[in-house]
């Protein structure tokens, strides 16, 4: 038998800190789980059974929320990865669900036990850094539809020229233009060249198509940099509020993360640690909180890499949207020494759906980035890089980038406008002239409080600041507009101001 | 000054075991090479530049074969890594190129530097692992079109239904079919479908679609695989003769990789070492030897497996194309315990250039399968994964099947007919009823000989056996049929032992 329920601190699950909240969590806390290990030779296992034969027999109902493993490790007497890795393969079979800073909760809905017997006694286990991964957090994102939605990460993408990008397509799916052998892991060379020459220009730089690499997304362009440069152990800095896929990304392949704070120029680069390998950063347009790295700022971080020799990953993953100011120099621009690694991606400025990124990295990476990609997944699919090349070079690209910061300028006044008009001083918003989301922080408002306002407005999608915390989650919210037209973001508003009450 | 040239162990730069092979490297080695680094502050900055120098300058001409890192380091006195580095870069910029058992050489063609003089110096260097990779391996695999090829790991990519599957391309590229929000990392649900009742009937097995994972070819799933299972330090066991991009996979990520034979019933189990994390095979139609895995010596690395707890990596990379005789069940359909980890690909019954593969695994691992996948790069480009779920529910890829089927069959005896024709006894064929090559030991002729051969015939492509040797390079040659048409194929094997005089 368990004791009733007390609050609990939500411990991020993502960083093992146990930083506290005092609000509590959501959700009936199951306080009569019996599980007996008494004579049990596989405890593991046992644990595992006894949770699934609760929840089919219905005595743990939809809804409910298990004890955290450590609570429920302490009370049983084992060690917390036994319970974790029972939850787990309950969470691969649809029975469980884990969410982000509150907790693992029976699933809603019907469920099937439809696995073999054979899978249920695996030995086999994921290392420790897989286990309890936060899944819901992938979830999420594929949450279906809004009717007002303003989450981040998804562009306008109805407004994508599909007939145009059919046809191009068409033009790659023939035997005359398949590659030659396997493709070359660099990625298609038109397609590099484009990419080099567009950067060059749009960023003022001097890129060779050489420094080039194709990968699927930005996200793969981080996954061979820490292939390639992180060994276990070593300190990765990320900023916080950040980018919660990099950071988990650099956590699973063994390093020590470390949250450093953003003020109003960027991150706070006079708080960085020494011996660090690598600093991760969003300098255009600061993920989430979306303020610009002043020039100051970049100086010092430049600075800062040459005397630890640390590598600074630059990730510019919404920079083809400016309304107004020049942009600044990025990294890689103003630095002389080869620190930067520029990764880039197409989905914010096409679609996500296409999967292509890069990265330009100093020669001395370029031959083990491209290895690295080469057995990770041999090369990006050809025919969409050969389309892409095309879309770019015939003019497609720009002329949709042209109709898109209209469009997305629009929006971003809209929203400007209409958080001003409906929450006033509620919401405070941080000054932004780039990308394709705002981000407001709340005055009255703990994380909690904003999870049961947001979670009521059912037809309304907006993230959370606090799932962007790698330390003490921050109230506030994010305004994406890739999603909303301009005509809905004003209704979307005030429907949620609705649920503030 | 260098001693000058003489006869010099091909230790394989994949694994450091220093194998030697007696005969002599091709290509002058340079034997005057002159670096100075007396009062020299950094020696790896001053190597690279000095040999860029000599490049430029033509002191180190086209063609020419420069020391082993270990020899020069030793001569230089300093760490093997710091020439190895500054090889590195020279290959980066397509200044030098490495080759597999053959050494580094300066590469032929005109050279532009056109590199930003800052990425030279950058200090970033990759981890030890990505140092002196063998990239011209890597080449090897687009060097282009072959009159007559009959190079191993392509399909006939000109027989594949190109109009049919533009058409199923062009319904999913619509505003309808996007992913809502990102797409889920598991995959498209009806692909995964597909795939699992696809892989229950041909394989005789029942596989639920939550169990499969979509990947971008079979090597994301050997990937993502890794990333979940692999400690540092961990010994993986991999087939010898075997598949070079697995092992090396696996040691990038720090595994210790211990080869083990193959004879003429698959992997020789009883040489199996205790203490081994996983087993990488290919019992369908062993890469690249080409015999089909026993059902005896199945059991036996089933039990194997149950005994050291040990996971099977099952790939089973061409098992569409069989000719003949009932197929063997699977580890997978054989295994009560939950150890073995499906593999699979459309590769070579689609298009490679398409980057699909998938894993099925137990449910203990498959959460964190979807977390790696994730994190690797969200999820495969959802387009293709939509066209392909119909190109198999609609029929068109049974009908590809059955069709390539026949076509490979022709092929198949019309190189056995070759073989025998043309080479008799110095080529002695394994017998092999499956997939798209067949694997020929020579008789007479060193791994060296059959490589002057092989190159001296240059409208013949042909893998050699040598290159996927992790111990001691065994002598023959891979006639693959994916690429080579019926009628082209004995006039190709006669021009190949022309150059046999």
């Amino acid at each position: 038998m368990f004791e009733s329920a007390r609050r609990r601190s939500a411990a991020t699950t993502i960083k093992g800190t146990g930083a506290a909240d005092e609000t509590p969590l959501p959700g009936k806390l199951v306080d009569d789980l019996q599980i007996n290990l008494i004579g049990r030779k596989n405890i593991g296992r046992e644990i595992y059974h006894q949770l699934l034969q609760a929840i089919q027999e219905g005595r743990l109902e939809s809804g409910m929320r298990l004890p955290p493993t450590r609570e429920l490790a302490r009370r049983l007497k084992v060690a917390r990865t036994t319970v974790a890795v029972a939850y787990d393969r309950l969470v691969g079979e649809g029975l469980l669900e884990s969410r982000i800073g509150a907790g693992t909760f029976v699933k809603r809905g019907v469920v099937s036990a439809t696995t073999d017997a054979r899978n249920l006694d695996s030995p086999l286990v994921p290392k420790e850094a897989w286990v309890g991964f936060p899944t819901s957090y992938v979830r999420k994102l594929f949450a279906g539809r809004f009717e007002f939605d303003f989450r981040t990460g998804f562009p306008d993408d109805a407004a994508f020229p599909y007939a145009r990008w059919r046809r191009l397509m068409a033009r790659q799916m023939r035997a005359s233009n398949a590659p030659s052998g396997y493709g070359d892991p660099a990625g298609h060379p038109g397609l590099r060249a484009a990419i080099a020459r567009h950067i060059s220009l749009s960023r003022g730089m001097q890129i060779d198509p050489e420094e080039v690499t194709v990968t699927n997304g930005a996200q793969q362009a981080l996954d061979l940099i820490a292939k390639v440069l992180i060994e276990k152990g070593d300190r990765v800095v990320v900023e916080d509020p950040g980018y919660p896929p990099a950071w988990l990304l650099f956590r699973t392949v063994g390093a020590r993360v470390e949250p450093i704070p953003v003020d109003d120029e960027g991150l706070v680069v006079r708080a960085l640690p020494p011996d660090t390998r690598l600093v991760y950063v969003t300098p255009s347009h600061q993920f989430p909180i979306g303020v610009t790295m002043s020039l100051e700022r970049r100086s010092s971080l430049l600075e800062w890499a040459r005397q630890t020799n640390a590598a600074i990953v630059e990730d510019d993953y919404d920079g083809e949207f400016r309304f107004g100011n020049r942009p600044l120099e990025s990294l890689r621009a103003l630095d002389p020494n080869g620190h930067v690694i520029y990764v880039g991606s197409f989905s914010k400025a096409t679609l996500p759906s296409l999967r292509i990124g890069f990265v330009i990295s100093p020669n001395s990476l370029t031959s083990a980035i491209r290895a690295a990609k080469h057995l990770s997944d041999w090369y990006t699919m050809w025919a969409v890089q050969g389309a892409l090349a095309d879309f770019i070079e015939e003019g497609w690209f720009a002329r949709h980038l042209r109709k898109m910061r209209r469009e997305y300028e629009e929006r971003h006044n809209a929203i400007l406008a209409g958080l001003d008009k409906h929450f006033q001083s509620l919401l405070k918003v941080t000054n932004s002239a780039v990308g394709l989301h705002v981000c407001a922080t709340a005055t009255e408002l703990s994380p909690s409080d904003l999870h049961r306002v947001v979670t009521s407005a059912k037809e309304v999608g907006v993230d959370e600041l606090a799932q962007y915390s790698a330390g003490q989650p921050v109230p506030g919210l994010l305004f994406g507009y890739g999603a909303i037209p301009t005509e809905r973001i004003d209704e979307g508003l005030r429907r949620l101001r609705k649920s503030f009450v």
